[in-house]
């Protein structure tokens, strides 16, 4: 990642959470108080995010550190300390709230990839997500599908084609549109075609295109299309895959299948803070 | 909502997804091609975001006309037309993902958010949020639990006190901290203590805080600290309230509620765009 | 104060003075040349604004160091060294006039603060302050205010309720206004009424609204008002109330008195840096 | 004046009043209710600022209409109306503080210019500002000390060269100083000196400067230094100069007077802003 | 091109010319003068940028009304008319020398670019760019190559891999390089790696990446190349190829040249702005 | 330079770059992994912009560290070695596109500009730049230009009045273009008028500016115009000045040439960045 992007999301959710200032801790904490606090995950996750949790910190003050207890993908059991932060009492106060919003986004989104990546995992077959991201938390979110095993599609609607109907429509058909694009863009994009019929699949195959995606086909339609794309281009399944529905998907021969609720709809692992009693 | 800040999270939201131009968009669909969409609800929700969804189209294009089928907080059942675009088909399959990732985020924070706030009607009391919100959205996540009939907790760390267990202990206690706070800020700022044990309730009320929150307290030790608080203060309940506990603390005579789930772990509802057919 | 927004202020301002950059000191003075650099008060003045001084020259140059030799909220007279700077000596001509801004202007602010309140200090009334501030600078102003022993009013349109003459006319009266307030907002934002006449006081208080602000009221009103809110809310003074009528105000009974003077009309105390002679 | 530069003022100016929105307005005032709103100046004053004002509504809602009643620059006496807004009561709300805000600081910089430019109108002598402005209102402080009646001494530390005792003794003497000065800065820069003594005023002669500045000299010193100059050079002078003392700097001959009073310590006229009755 | 960040390019091109005010024109040009300016290119040129220039003045002022006279990417004579625009006398003068900026670096590329794709038109090779581009302005850069007739190579360092030398060395060779980068990507990044041996291109071919770049090879050694892919990958030629020699580089069978020189050094052709003359 | 500035443009030209993260270096290079690498310029140039290809690297990672080898404005043979960079190998390999850009794109300025220095070195003649830059690198270009041995024409439309016969015609002649702006300007901003006449010449020598332009004339009537202003201003001559053709303008008596391809047409010096091998 861009550790300049990453810094300006950081940056913009302290402002956001902070304000104007942390009425409460500057009221009462004096400024030198020292404090050193351990973060736990007190539910069954991968974690993700502590490097931006780090950030976070860092940002309120240089001179907090911050030690984790585990590794960027690491499961964890309830109950696991994932990281310690010493510093300002005043900083960790401050940064504790966004600090934990991140880590709790982004092991949610880990957590549960590494969940329909364990489903597939006697197929081989790649679990990759979508653009279905919380809004400016792209990059972040994409981080962690990779921290639970996924890979990334495309980053937006610029670093590679996809083709989808009313594209296709648009230009009239899968070779015209494939033909249109090839005119006008380099040689270092991946050209994907949305296909939904045996037929579309053929043609798709005619045109060379890189990828191919079969949307919303039941399982033995994805096999005859495997069947027809015969290693003439990567296939891709997608389209409302669960948990559940992953394995049968993947069996069908297909090389990648993409899961929207990987980001779309996160349940937040219960992570907390909190401050080291000073002594006995 | 400040809509200066709303233009500028719609604007780094169609940044991220647009990155350097629609490339596929760009080598198909001619200019000047026009086009009507409409959006659907694919599942039982409370919608929120059509105004942020307006704003997105308008802001690849001014020329762009939004027009919504249904109100802001309106409960709509599966299948339902929520929305209907016209304008060029460029800008519609620009704007169309963001569009949908805003919509589809904060109609599921509404749509949970009704859920709770339903499952206490017989009680009359509120169901707040917290500042446990995706990074960035924080705006947009609590105006959709004011949408889902629920009300906001403080917005940040600088629009009201609330004084936590690290708090008062650096403080020397429930009455020193409140003092300092008094000390340091105008009469405009409401104070909440966070208490957990009856003798901290006791403490809380004497230094005449506006508010108290009990946390994770079981229902029988609420009751005895509404109490105790009798009238002196609002009593607000926290800590672990799901749809399923969330009667039983609100029938123990509490204020307020207030539920982390609310925006922390967030199911999208299946909300899609579809081009309308040329014609028949 | 956040300091990411104290340091986005500071930078726009050094960007607004240095502009493309200082020509004549990077015409003359060398590189490498080193010196120290004293700041006085020439005048009697109460002291703010140090630690944005100090920032504007670490921000300019993270090798320069700032001592102060009085503490922020201090009172000095005439002729004292306020601070001392070592560093490069273009490091210390580039900031020294933007430092020199903000040092003079908060001070003036503090410095003003503390004469009203040591008018009323007899009566224990507190003073504070109103948006009535520079554009852009209203967290400095509203620090400064603090550090002469101001409090401060509300710090934007979002942080507390204030209902003015034309939210009660627009919303049908006292009663019908404080209604849609509550309704709206959550229990975590206090809400204040503006009444210029004792039945708007009596309304007021039946509405039980947090605090009842009495508007351009003579002293004697002032005192009825008083005795009719009784306690029942926090009482506050406002309308042209300047250092020679503060005492009479206070002396009514209210509990605080609002003063837009503070931070619209401030006289900037005679403050200027010197380089030391190197010696011979 | 670059209006984006004014743009980006006003908006940063909305942002910190606004904050995260107007909770008592949007709770109160219906969104399509209008109004139609004056402003008046209660005390006599010179009038600056109504563009900005303008600006500040139209960033609010580009459908409030502005109608000033006077010009920039024009002088009014108490109780005058200076504008009109009509538009959404919202908007009109949302506005008022922070253009009043800047019609308050802008017509106070402009009327206290225009006191001192009276007090010499007989000389013919020029008044200037200086860069002791408010940080972040520089643009804007000195296009009221135009409307005022003043001129600008220089922007910042790009747009022309000052240089003072630190450069000059740095680079050993005017005629050094001003040499390296032009070895390194094209013919487009004006270059001044100050000087605080009659052989200072005679070396910078010789060095063919641009202008002189006599810096805190008495009024004798002045018209000798005058003598000495005879036109070689324009004649500044500077220091500690009132309203009162500008008369007598101003018969010593010079050219220009620079005045940091203009704008370090502003008096804020009496600008208010009211919603016209509905009907009677 | 996402015309967010166009936009953002157009304005900060204007704030860095225009700084604080135009102050010729605003002293000598009336606000409401207004004029019809000509824009010729005195030189053969291809035109691009149009859309920016246009960009440029509605930026100033959205009333002004930009007529190109010609389409992006047509080659103009010397002398020829390329737009116009009506608006007022200020806007014209102020947005000039930034829209011509523009105007003349794009087509400049653009001319330079046709240049070459005209010299290899007989082979069917594409003319493709590179990241030496001017910072800040990547996007138009490539945009004008395309208006040139020559298509982009990737934008940037995320869109796309690039194995070269340092990276294929610190892997352990092709092989091992090729390995880990499919391990981290997902399926729609390209793959290309730079080649500088006929062995390395056979190593390069068994990893069966998508893009094979030939480094610095003499035209032999190319064909040889070519001879050994054999449809295998795309074959890209690179490495100080000009004007004269691309028609060699381009007959050795490759698919692709990219020309560092095409946004490297770029003559801007004479284009200049007049008013015309009110009348007779 | 404001350094505030440069470092703006450098964070843009790496978040250009670098875009969502380096995809190829981040698969294959270890994050440990450290390296020295060697800045060559492989072509005869004036070198300049090293301070910022250092603040290049310093921005992807603060602990690289940058040895310049020569010094800003040294002329180079072809092969020297400019500079060398220690720190992890993917900061060298994240930062190396975007510092060679801004080194090729500021050592080409400074090289054209040595070269037309050079030739006009025996007249004492000035050359100074244009506000033809590449839009955004304006502070970049025109250091580049002094590291050159040129001087800054004015840096924008704010900091010196220029009146093109578009300003003198709507003033109505120069007398009067000249008083407009003696009206509105303060005496620190240099006047310049642009001639094309010998009458216009003397009409503008009447009304005292500062320098005057002389607009594309042939040598002889710029060798009139110099007698006939005789010292009484500055004299430019500017318009279509080549290498070829500034000796003899310099040869007429003027005292600076002006020359928009220093800026406009710039050919990029080969300059390429290489790691070190490890060991032999």
């Amino acid at each position: 990642m861009n550790h300049l992007l990453v810094r300006e999301v950081v940056e913009r959710a302290l402002r956001e959470d902070v304000g104007r200032g942390d009425v409460s801790t500057e009221a009462v904490i004096p400024a030198d108080d020292r404090s050193i606090a351990v973060i736990h995950c007190r539910s069954r996750a991968v974690i993700a995010g502590l490097g931006v949790a780090e950030l976070v910190f860092a940002t309120v003050d240089p001179d907090a550190v911050f030690y984790p207890a585990v590794e960027e993908g690491d499961p964890v059991s309830s109950g696991s300390e994932i990281a310690r932060i010493e510093g300002r009492t005043r900083t960790i106060l401050n940064g504790e709230r966004t600090a934990l919003n991140f880590l709790q986004r982004m092991s949610g989104v880990a957590t549960q990839t590494r969940g329909i990546v364990r489903a597939v995992d006697s197929t081989g077959v790649r679990v990759v997500d979508t653009r279905k991201t919380a809004p400016g938390l792209r990059l972040l979110d994409k981080y962690a599908v990779r921290m639970g095993g996924g890979a990334n599609h495309r980053f937006g609607l610029d670093d590679a084609v996809l083709l989808k109907d009313n594209h296709l429509s648009a230009a009239g058909g899968v070779a015209a549109a494939v033909k249109q694009v090839r005119g006008r863009l380099g040689h270092m994009v991946m050209i994907e075609v949305e296909v939904t019929t045996l037929d579309e699949v053929q043609e798709a195959v005619a045109t060379g295109v890189d990828v191919i995606m079969l949307d919303n086909m039941d399982p033995a339609t994805m096999r005859k299309s495997v069947r027809i794309i015969s290693g003439a281009a990567t296939v891709e399944a997608s389209g409302g895959i669960t948990r559940e529905t992953a394995l049968e998907a993947a069996e069908s021969g297909v090389d990648v299948i993409s899961v929207g609720s990987l980001t779309h709809s996160v349940v937040a692992p219960d992570i907390s803070l909190n401050l080291l009693e000073d002594d006995a």
